[in-house]
């Protein structure tokens, strides 16, 4: 169940998401990834800086991945549109 | 002189900072590191990805960094606020 320690980085305060990570590694998770897209990657950094800086200093940052996510977008506009992504993987 | 070949995105369109880094590329570079802070981190992305996936595919993403850096308001508030910050270093 890889998926199943993932924190996706929305719009919601960070320190929603903070909270997500905090509570899977008290959960008894080793590994925590964290997913954005677009606008929301700058987000994930926030958060995963705060999760290491202020609250659990035992975090490490295992992988950073960047990629590409083809978007359909729903109207009716000329083609694809392409969006960044980011996946941090922290362990402690 | 590791610093000369940075790239620092801010505010202008993406496709300056692609240029930038096409640029230092062609002139002999074979590092280029992409810096970026706050809510510049998911342009920076962006800048990488257009730069080795639409111009350059021999480029690939030596590491990524991401950090916190202190920042004192010129407004009088209370202290200091962080900002977080990435460094991705791509080479060919």
């Amino acid at each position: 169940m890889a998926e199943a320690n993932t924190v996706l980085i929305g719009r919601k305060p960070a320190m929603n998401y903070v909270l997500a990570c905090i509570t899977l590694f008290h959960s008894g998770a080793k590994e925590v990834t964290v997913k954005a897209r677009g606008k929301a990657i700058s987000h994930a950094i926030d958060v995963v800086e705060v999760v290491r800086r202020r609250f659990l200093p035992d975090v490490k940052i295992k992988t950073i991945n960047i990629g590409t996510d083809k978007v359909v977008p729903q109207a009716e506009t000329d083609g694809q549109t392409n969006v960044s992504t980011i996946e941090i993987t922290i362990t402690r």
